[in-house]
């Protein structure tokens, strides 16, 4: 090859529960994971899995709730194991992290379930535990269920932005803004740990959040971790271009993608962002066989298992609306309800009244809203290929069917024809997540959160 | 031997910072704890170490604040690194885990600074990753600098104690009270993974908390985590008869052991509950030398490295009392501050007036509150049988004066010793941490936690 090709980032979806993305397939033969989520054995055989593979790392998606909007309840959702139960996912981390070396750790922690002080001790934690390979994809929920256990009222989309960004801005200067560089020195002769006068109180007083005080922990390698993000409102698309480093997007069409990507660009100029500081990765379930018929056989032998009400169960908490009431055979078209037609429209990013019901659930089956390629390990990867250079993307957020099997098949087939081709490295930087994926530790000098690191200079005044 | 001995029970006590129990002893030429405690090998290894001397568990002390009384600034703590900066300690648990397999793990939360409903998913999904390896101790939490760190108002010591029995009685339904045994079916063949009528809801309408829903997880094998309790006050000592499995106790001398012993049984009795269901720990830092010579001079050469103004930051923290203001030389006696004299007789557990305040901060520096035992192996599993054999205490807490040190030196010199004697085991028992101590592995019958089991009996009535 001639030319310098764009490289290819990988990225690994999954989820500390029986069943992720794909609703029914835990019942698979080949699937383990119902009964080995809860192990440790489970995550670390991925983890490796993940690092043989050349994976960036592996984002953990998280809910505080249960899905019950369908029928107005949870049951459909535990009946199908569908992302309940849910364990924590941080605990996966210090485990993946000590079977390998350079893979990266998103883990999705929401700003309206999480204290943004306790939150900032545990993200440093485990950037210190992990020698900075920690992540954060910032949700602001979307479950009611979530907010009523923990004691607080739902609130609305973007209001729930507006207390992120201050959030934020919380965890920003506790992270960023609090202790210098040097302010630990670990002088043993003069028997002085740290300097006092380079730790900084935050004095906090906002609108939803008062931290007067320090941070508790020393800086990290990365200081902030990688922050991910996944909103694909307006709203989440401005939150996206001034905070995000990893954007993931979950669309079945390139054109949607690119749509995305172009979008993405005018927000990243406006808020002064240079496009190099953003990967965007698009999710993406292959299913891979020796022959084209063999993957096509594959995804039937899948389909089978496919749950039509559990899918409407996940759907349910993704839109807020209970699609109970119809048949798998109704054509979205007679669906009566303005409201619910529009919501398959923008949640399909497509003109689905052809579509039935039963098509429409079948659609989040496998890969949720993500593109699906079957085929054989060449198509995968030409397919693959061609995504990227017609989306614009960085690279893809890949989601299993089942598991083991999806990653472990990925990892073994397509990865060698990707790295072949010159798309995704052979070896791994050294050092932290972030220089892993952009080639630097911290955030950098103009991004909002690193304005931060004033708030020392401007105390000293 | 002829007749059984009571076996004792050994657990290790430290803390996700640099600077433990022993201020200023981190500048000692030996220990490595101020830049290693951020690193998963220092866990790790000591993991190890531990297993190796048949320790029942380790303990991780929290606190999510810093020791500001003294001075009125927190200065002094971070100048010292005493328990300053502070990591999470939770993480530590699934690193330890992954290189140990009997070793179990007690960690400090507070129930006035986390959530009921996301700390149950916390310690159920520990328990999952560590086959059951999880404790709790339980704390109430002391630092005002911590509530306001999170937005709340610091309560008073009891009602921060009527808030932790309602805390206590949301997480047993959560854990023993929401989802049955047979819940979680996996049954492939019927495409069911749970059986909905079998997860229970746990409407928790209380003063403090409101809980309506089901548990996130599924049945962990300890269910409810091994409960440790260190409450040394009227009202704490109380709360540990109720829900406590494990006690620790910070006392000097044997006769204020013997005291607190005889009290709990006296509270166990009214509570109801055998005391054989309850283990009490004592707080211990030996210093072990091939000669009582050596080890003198041990002690010695730590004494240099005491810091008079890190002791006395972590007393103002412990006791809300400011000390500045007197010199090292002063007599306690002529301390005029009626407050600050019976606050060094309850600390102390014993009339200090003849000591200097130098001593007093110095009492703290090495071993916290407890008993410091210096001599040879030999003489250090001397004192240690007589301590128990006069006490009735089951077993000891052990901590650190450097670190590594103490703990290898005491695994490799003084466990062998007890081990002849048949005090400590020479194997482990297989399973849980609760069946590793006590012989079973969830809850007994009439533990109050588990009369939280006939919840789902209520519901279906």
């Amino acid at each position: 090859m001639t030319e310098q090709r764009k490289r290819m980032y990988l990225n690994a979806f999954d989820m500390n529960c029986a069943s992720h993305q794909s609703p029914g397939l835990w019942a698979h033969p080949d699937d383990q994971k119902s009964t080995s989520y809860k192990t440790a054995d489970y995550w670390i055989e991925l983890a490796k899995t993940l690092e043989r593979g050349f994976f960036d790392g592996i984002f953990l998606a998280d809910v505080l709730g249960t899905y019950d909007v369908y029928k107005g309840s949870r049951d459909t959702a535990i009946e199908h194991g569908v992302q309940a139960p849910v364990n924590d996912p941080s605990y996966l981390v210090p485990l993946m992290a000590s079977a390998t070396k350079h893979l990266g750790f998103g883990l999705t922690v929401s700003t309206t379930h999480e204290n943004p002080y306790i939150f900032a001790r545990r993200m440093s934690t485990l950037d210190h535990l992990t020698n900075g390979r920690i992540g954060w994809n910032i949700v602001t929920s979307y479950l009611e269920s979530a907010s009523r256990n923990i004691g607080l009222k739902q609130v609305k989309h973007d209001e729930r932005y507006e207390i992120a960004e201050e959030y934020l801005e919380v965890v920003y200067k506790l992270w960023e803004g609090s202790w210098e560089d040097d302010a630990v020195q670990n002088d043993k002769e003069n028997r002085r740990f740290a300097d006092p006068s380079k730790v900084h109180d935050i004095n906090h007083y906002g609108k939803h959040y008062e931290v007067p005080g320090a941070h508790l922990c020393e800086p990290s390698p990365q200081r902030t971790p990688v922050l991910f993000q996944a909103g694909a409102s307006k709203r989440g698309k401005q939150f996206a271009s001034k905070h995000a480093e990893l954007v993931f997007i979950s669309v079945p069409e390139d054109y949607l993608a690119k749509r995305y990507v172009d979008e993405l660009n005018e927000e990243l100029n406006l808020a002064g962002r240079d496009r190099s500081e953003v990967k965007v990765l698009s999710l993406l379930t292959p299913i891979i066989g020796k022959t084209k018929e063999e993957a096509d056989a594959k995804r039937e032998a899948y389909r089978k298992f496919v749950s039509h009400e559990g899918s409407l169960a996940l759907i349910g908490g993704w839109t807020g609306i209970d699609f109970s009431g119809y048949e798998k055979e109704d054509k979205v078209e007679y669906i009566e309800n303005e409201a619910m037609r529009s919501s398959i429209a923008s949640f399909t990013n497509q003109n689905a009244d052809e579509w039935t019901v039963g098509e429409f659930s079948e659609f989040v089956s496998i890969g949720g809203r993500g593109k699906v390629i079957v085929g054989t390990a060449e198509e995968v990867a030409d397919q693959m290929q061609d995504w990227m250079e017609t989306t614009g993307v960085d690279g893809f957020n890949i989601a299993y069917s089942v598991s083991p099997g999806t990653f472990e098949e990925f990892v073994d087939d397509v990865v060698p024809i990707l790295q072949e081709r010159g798309l995704v490295r052979t070896s791994y930087e050294e050092g932290t997540y972030r220089n892993n994926l952009f080639g630097y530790d911290q955030l950098p000098e103009h991004h909002v959160g690193r304005t931060y690191r004033q708030l020392s200079a401007e105390i000293k005044q």
